[in-house]
């Protein structure tokens, strides 16, 4: 069973630079937006992290620009869960035109575990191993 | 005694927006950037607070734009503390060109103390008497 | 015949600060999102002015914090498009709880309008005129 | 001959997360602060582009946290220019401690050039051709 989300993307004059696209930089917001959609759908909010006692702090973050984006464009980014039997959450995102379905970028985030302390868990945490689970992941 | 600060101000790439000026967002930060110069200066940081036991959250904060600011002027930012006998901590903020003095922009914030489960405290904090007093504030 | 536009605000994690509210600096952001949807609710989007020739940059702007802004709160913020005989675009703004209708923050915007050549255009432009008409503004 | 550049780093008091280290989305900033530095060492800023005729747009953004950044922590970012025969722009990372040298995060970014009108250039423009010979790369 694959898990992912769907959500639109509406640019902000704000993030839109000199250049008149998207800055590279403001990506790793959508991506984050993405995650907490995930998170609201799947149960695995940054909220529940603590809640059970654990940061899950980004360790790797790759993204591609494959097109710019611009302001007004219809865009959604679609965040994929990938499974892994590693103490790790990985997601892959794609950033498409929801009318013509163009691939504008393409990304990959892994997150970890650390306790309250910021120490990093080398273990899936019992909680997250029912959450997979429960997912069947 | 007037107690301030002078601190340069590099606009960022990001921070230039379409039409070519530094978003009117932006400049949150850079008076930010003046509070925290201040705060070294005088030894008012925010971690300062912390260790006392106490937050510093601005409650007001007012900004006027006169001239747009462009990636590669050279800007200063004045920050100017200004005494009141209220439990308050008040700025006021100038942003000029280094070469020409121009004023670009004016600004103001305003702070009040709240304790660590951000309850307002109503009274100047013993520690901040002290550092008004040294300060001949 | 008042405008105005109510839109829900979801704080992002990457929002909230150190100290577990919503940073001062974020707000701008919020206005501008409310500004907006205000814009495509009555055809005043940046978008529109660029094509009559002119940008509306903000010469003033004012924020009062009256709560913190906390991860996961429901909120709402209304944008208030208040009338002036003068050649600006004035918005008053409140950031309200959506359940229980607190009022968070306040805030008020100034725009002027320029031309390409970001030259101060001191009176109505033809098309700005209409649109107020339009509105019986 | 190895073109590089060292330039320190203040994390802001906005930059810190709710779980009390920088926000992950922020590095990118420190990265673009970095090639800004860089161009301004070596002649290759962002205005330098456009004055020839293009842009200089990242299609590709790698990010490694290894340490978590905290604020006061005294760091540095080392970017280093990698060369390279396609038309594109490498600078490999490095955040280190100014004390201790720990390597906190690593990263990598490649820029592409592009004309005015957005449309990708195959080929290494003349002038940047002239860059590389002058810096022997």
């Amino acid at each position: 069973m694959e898990l992912f989300i769907e959500k639109n993307i509406e640019v902000r004059f704000s993030e839109v630079d000199s250049m008149g696209v998207v800055w590279h930089g403001a990506y790793p917001l959508y991506l984050e937006d993405a995650r907490e959609a995930f998170g609201e759908k799947y149960g695995l909010t940054y909220a529940n992290y603590v809640a059970q006692g654990y940061y899950a702090p980004i360790i790797d973050m790759q993204i591609q620009y494959k097109q710019p984006l611009r302001h007004g464009t219809q865009m959604k980014i679609i965040a994929r869960y990938k499974p892994t039997d590693a103490a790790k959450i990985i997601f892959e995102y794609e950033i498409r035109d929801r009318i013509t379905n163009i691939l504008y970028s393409t990304g990959k985030t892994v997150q970890v575990f650390m306790d309250l302390d910021y120490q990093l868990v080398w273990q899936n945490p019992d909680w997250f191993v029912e959450w997979k689970n429960k997912w069947q992941q």
